[in-house]
């Protein structure tokens, strides 16, 4: 067994640290070391939590630990942080607040960028996950700002998503794309004690009658303020209902398995992808193309299909 | 002659947008015409305007281009619209300004999303530069809210790179990634009848100090205030002359061809990204070892590795 997985495994938070680090970066061990440790997985809760800048994603996981700990449960936070070229590593500082736990041993906090992730953000945050459900942690909160289709990847790979949104966004909620409207499975109205919460869950639930949850649950919402611990243990109840919801039927299950097809193909496209590259440069061919590219001669698509046929 | 082809290559503006629609939706035509296009591209400048939400590329392309048509020069814009699950289409309000130009046939305004490219954004901004550029229009615009990956790629088409910022982004300028400093080659400071633009430019030019542009070229720092028009026949004179430094050397030809390898590889790792996928399906593998790996025996690297066997 790798040294790493055992420290981990005995309980030491900066193992388990490395290890997630290792996977990050595409270190060839990675591969070792999850393998190690996948019989071990399956035990964790995951749940995903996005929603718009500002809506208090991080006070809201942040309070939650706070509950779940006092209900003996672990807890890992993964927060994908959007890294943007002009105000990168600005959302680390939200992280901060979470110091609160630093010195608790059952909470483990990671931030992941979504850029530098060698074979793409949501391999590494599944993996990630993967790590930290087979060391022990029991709820894992995957934490990221719904801008793109980057994170409304990672938050597929929760179980129970939920959506934050603030009382006035009633414009952000009928401009929501279809898309991340669908993923919600708790919506939660932080902030609730300013503007008009009623209003916007009232905006919410409309919006979810005309497009209700394709499982047939009922999607509930929820108003909280994270800041002072208000509606937090209402919003965990909704994940825990509907964590009993999916596994009455066995759905809990289907819906691991189909995430395992997402996460074999997504591995297999990453290797394809850097193989296809591999194989461009090392044939010589590529520079030879591009040339005949660049001379009009022939377009990119052809040159392409030439790179394919030899490949 | 594909239909469109013909009818772009006679001016029709119209069939230039359903050219661009159909290699967007990544329709099999789309190969055809690009084919068909291809010995009549390399004339355009393509120039990539990138920088925060709120610095005002949209008022800076749109005075630009009214500076460029009275130099008689035809112009397109493709806008690269980030849809945010979140607040989508928001930014598109921002194109109704440009309508200023809606019935010049000297100007072709294109918004792209960055979401729902087959293929990735990447290669159909690439294709719809492609397009325009064979169609005659002798400026193109790539303009795009700096925020992630995706963009800095996009930006990498454009034969110079103009990144805009405003006064008083003192602290962006520090956290700006090294990544998307090196690739502006033209700095704006718009909005400069606002705060302290001096002090930002003087910012802008210390950074460049310790980061100089790879080539050499002294990376110029202009003001603008791009409502009023002030400012902008510099910065398009800022832009011409790195456009003279690089055909001086040869070194526009060589970006260019460089820049057509990157295309070809693009495009390939799109088509075995899909070729991966359907693979798996199709030999009903995938559903096999998504089993296995759900029941703990095998891990999901280990189950890639054997469907990219079967390859």
């Amino acid at each position: 067994m790798h040294a790493l997985v055992s420290e981990a495994l005995a309980g030491s938070a900066q193992a388990v640290a490395r290890l997630i680090s290792l996977v990050e970066a595409g270190d060839p061990d990675g591969a070792v070391v999850l393998r190690e440790l996948h019989p071990r997985t399956g035990r964790a809760y995951v749940i995903g939590v996005t929603g718009p800048p500002g809506a208090g994603k991080s006070t809201l996981v942040d309070a939650s630990t706070g509950v779940l700990r006092k209900q003996g449960r672990t807890v890992a936070v993964v927060a994908v942080d959007p890294t943007s070229p002009f105000t990168g590593g600005a959302l680390l500082g939200d992280r901060i607040r979470m110091q609160d736990h630093a010195t608790d041993p059952g909470v483990f906090i990671r931030s992941m960028a979504t850029r530098g992730s060698l074979g793409g953000l949501a391999p590494a945050t599944a993996d990630a996950v993967r790590i930290l459900d087979a060391t022990g942690y029991e709820c894992i909160f995957i934490e990221t700002v719904g801008t793109g289709q980057a994170e409304v990847d990672v938050v597929s790979v929760a179980d129970t998503v939920a959506i934050v949104l603030v009382p006035g966004m009633g414009d952000t909620v009928q401009t929501m794309k279809a898309g991340i409207m669908e993923i919600g499975e708790v919506f939660v109205v932080n902030k609730a004690d300013q503007g008009d919460p009623d209003r916007t869950a009232a905006e919410i639930r409309m919006m979810l009658q005309l497009n209700p949850h394709p499982t047939g649950w009922t999607v509930p919402v929820v108003k909280t303020v994270a800041t002072s611990g208000q509606g937090i243990e209402e919003a965990l109840a909704a994940i825990d209902a509907h964590h009993r919801y999916l596994s009455a039927d066995g759905s809990l299950e289907r819906r691991r398995k189909a995430r395992r097809r997402e996460e074999i193909l997504r591995i297999v496209e990453a290797r394809t992808r850097m193989r296809a590259r591999e194989l461009a440069h090392r044939s010589g061919r590529l520079e030879q193309l591009a040339d005949r590219v660049h001379a009009g001669e022939i377009d990119p698509y052809a040159a392409a299909e030439e790179l394919l046929k030899q490949a």
